[in-house]
């Protein structure tokens, strides 16, 4: 049985560019089994790609090569690399941040730098802009299909190197509060998830029912501050109250139930957004 | 030979969601042939979801095994169902109303409940907000890798019981009009979608080359009243003239020659927009 | 081993039609493997389909067939045909344009009309709106099966017939400027990718670093005019700063690091946009 191959680009789909490492995937390897992780990462967000990555990993068998390609210093001299996994998966990308969430979370095991002068597209050698093509495509499609081994791929580099994005670790205040942050947005329902844990919530003595005041700042500003309930479901509120909610990687979300949280109240995802918490009233 | 299993959700392509069904999937069976029918439903938008069933499941293979997810209600008591056509398809969704189409047009000659002690990925028992992943892809790939039978999936419903969207019936007024709905748009060309059956239009006498005089009303307010000719192509027009034409399904549609009826005229959908037709002249 | 069937059209995800094409293609053999270029051609647009196929086809294995369906003119009598390419592909498509390019630039050795007594799917005779579905995707899924040849998609034409849209030729004029056209947008980069080839260039005396006075025009209307230098890489450039390139198809692109050049100068693609270079400085 071959690994299935997944790839994930901010490139969109309304060019050739991701049906081009689609044909040369294949050309190493007709039979290869290819699929989709997203191409609708926004342009050079490789925060975002790093999280989209361990949104979906573990969903994926043991030996799935990823392809991710969030790529702005193409051309430079990043390094290209195959990570693997505690999980067991292989991650073939530019190292510049896209492995931050898996190494924080799950674990990188291992870790190899992509050798060219045999695991790039032959005669590509003067294309300095496209190694989502070139170089993880072909790379990539080499590992899935059992061409070469992981060891293959090139000379070992330290984990300990990889380039990683800051990440901030949830906290509890001196008066109680539950300081964490807002990773990203479930962009589609405008949801925002943030990096509190189910577990560490639950630890402290929240339960589904807890009426909690929620505080949503943007650089030290707040944009929102409201009481919240904490739900396990959409629709144990009614249509338009705003909940708080675990998500489907058992972290913290707050939504506005059939609408957008995020437009209602120009919330976004990333960096400079917190979220506290302090409860107020017990289940 | 296994049946494809065939995906449709209201989750978009931007983030991960679609790719970790794809995952728990294939993790079923690596084997599986999986497509999508189409992501892009508009949120919570449960006719939307019935009605693009209806529009492609006659093109895919009998025992082809589709997953509609559009779930306002997970989480809540709502049924997990799995529908056999009488077009020899399984339908796995929530029982919401996404079988309305296919329930009046094709007919559901089946109904499972899905036993989620066993037909649910193991472990995802805390989750309460993505079913899609957790019970209907899973439960999906079972059935299409042929690892449980219909039969398998839980208990028998009554199929009379099925949730259902209300649906208006095309007529024929006092006067000759004849009234029908604008069920949904060809949303990427702008044109209208109607439930009036070309047996039925031609039945009645109508034939390529009749005028028309054609009110589209929202609300019984008339946003559109005018003359069109029934034709059998688009190009059979100047560019830009707007025309009658029966569509891929082999119902009326209302169009503007590369450019967008809908726009042109703000209207939309579903069920406040009624149609109506008075033929003026013969061919 | 079977041929991939690739697809490309302009009808978009958000709907169920390019899944019927899918369960089309897989009702004449279940186990082809069907592919994606795109489906985002903006509508109508046979100069851009036209041009994505030339971005793609060399990257796919000979043999792959290409379905092809920007199709304005449905329903009239322009020819449905299949082309085998002088790399070895073969593109089914409306005669309408859609081979410009790679007639052009790879040529096309054989053209037959599709009999669609044989080549459509059986029972479609009254649908004179979507031969995506009931001509292309069928005529394709027979071909790239096995089911039929080449020689029996149907009679042979002559290739020096096809309908090819307008294309400029890259020329130097007397003052030593080297004028071209602006071919496409790279769309969600905002990247403009031109018809100046390399080697052209570099045959001229150009090499990295040189400076260049670059004049983009519209209509003969001066759009922008500035200095800018060859870069290998976006990311030798200041963040925001604008570029010249070798794009991934070893033609000159005019871009802005981590910006959108077309946005920012409201510059698009296609046959009234010019672009001028001359070199002020050696690298």
């Amino acid at each position: 049985m071959k690994a299935a191959l997944v790839l994930q680009t901010d490139f969109g789909l309304c060019d050739g560019a991701v049906s081009a490492m689609y044909g040369v995937a294949l050309s190493v390897d007709p039979n290869l089994h290819i699929y989709d992780l997203t191409h609708e990462i926004p342009q050079y967000m490789i925060w975002d790609a790093s999280y989209r990555l361990l949104q979906t990993i573990r969903y994926w068998a043991k030996g799935t090569v990823f392809v991710s390609v969030v790529d702005p210093g193409v051309g430079t001299n990043r390094l290209s690399v195959v990570a693997k996994t505690a999980s067991g998966h292989y991650i073939v990308t530019p190292d510049n941040g896209s492995l931050t969430h898996i190494q924080e979370e799950i674990g990188v095991v291992a870790l190899r730098q992509i050798d060219e002068t045999v695991n790039r597209l032959p005669n590509s050698g003067d294309s300095y802009t496209f190694h989502g093509r070139d170089v993880y495509a072909y790379a990539g499609a080499r590992l899935a299909s059992g061409l070469i081994s992981f060891e293959e791929v090139g000379p070992e580099l330290d984990v300990n190197q990889l380039i990683r994005l800051p990440i901030h670790q949830a906290e509890v205040a001196d008066n109680g509060e539950i300081i964490g942050s807002i990773d990203i947005l479930d962009v589609r329902f405008g949801n925002l998830w943030t990096n509190l844990d189910r577990s560490m919530l639950f630890d402290l003595g929240f339960t589904y029912g807890d009426k909690v005041l929620v505080t949503i700042a943007s650089n030290r500003s707040v944009v929102y501050q409201n009481m919240l309930t904490l739900r396990h479901s959409f629709a144990e509120t009614a249509c338009g109250d705003a909940l708080l909610f675990i998500n489907s990687l058992d972290k913290l979300g707050v939504a506005m139930n059939q609408g957008s949280f995020a437009h209602a109240y120009h919330i976004s995802g990333g960096a400079t957004w917190q979220i506290r918490l302090k409860k107020i009233k017990e289940n």
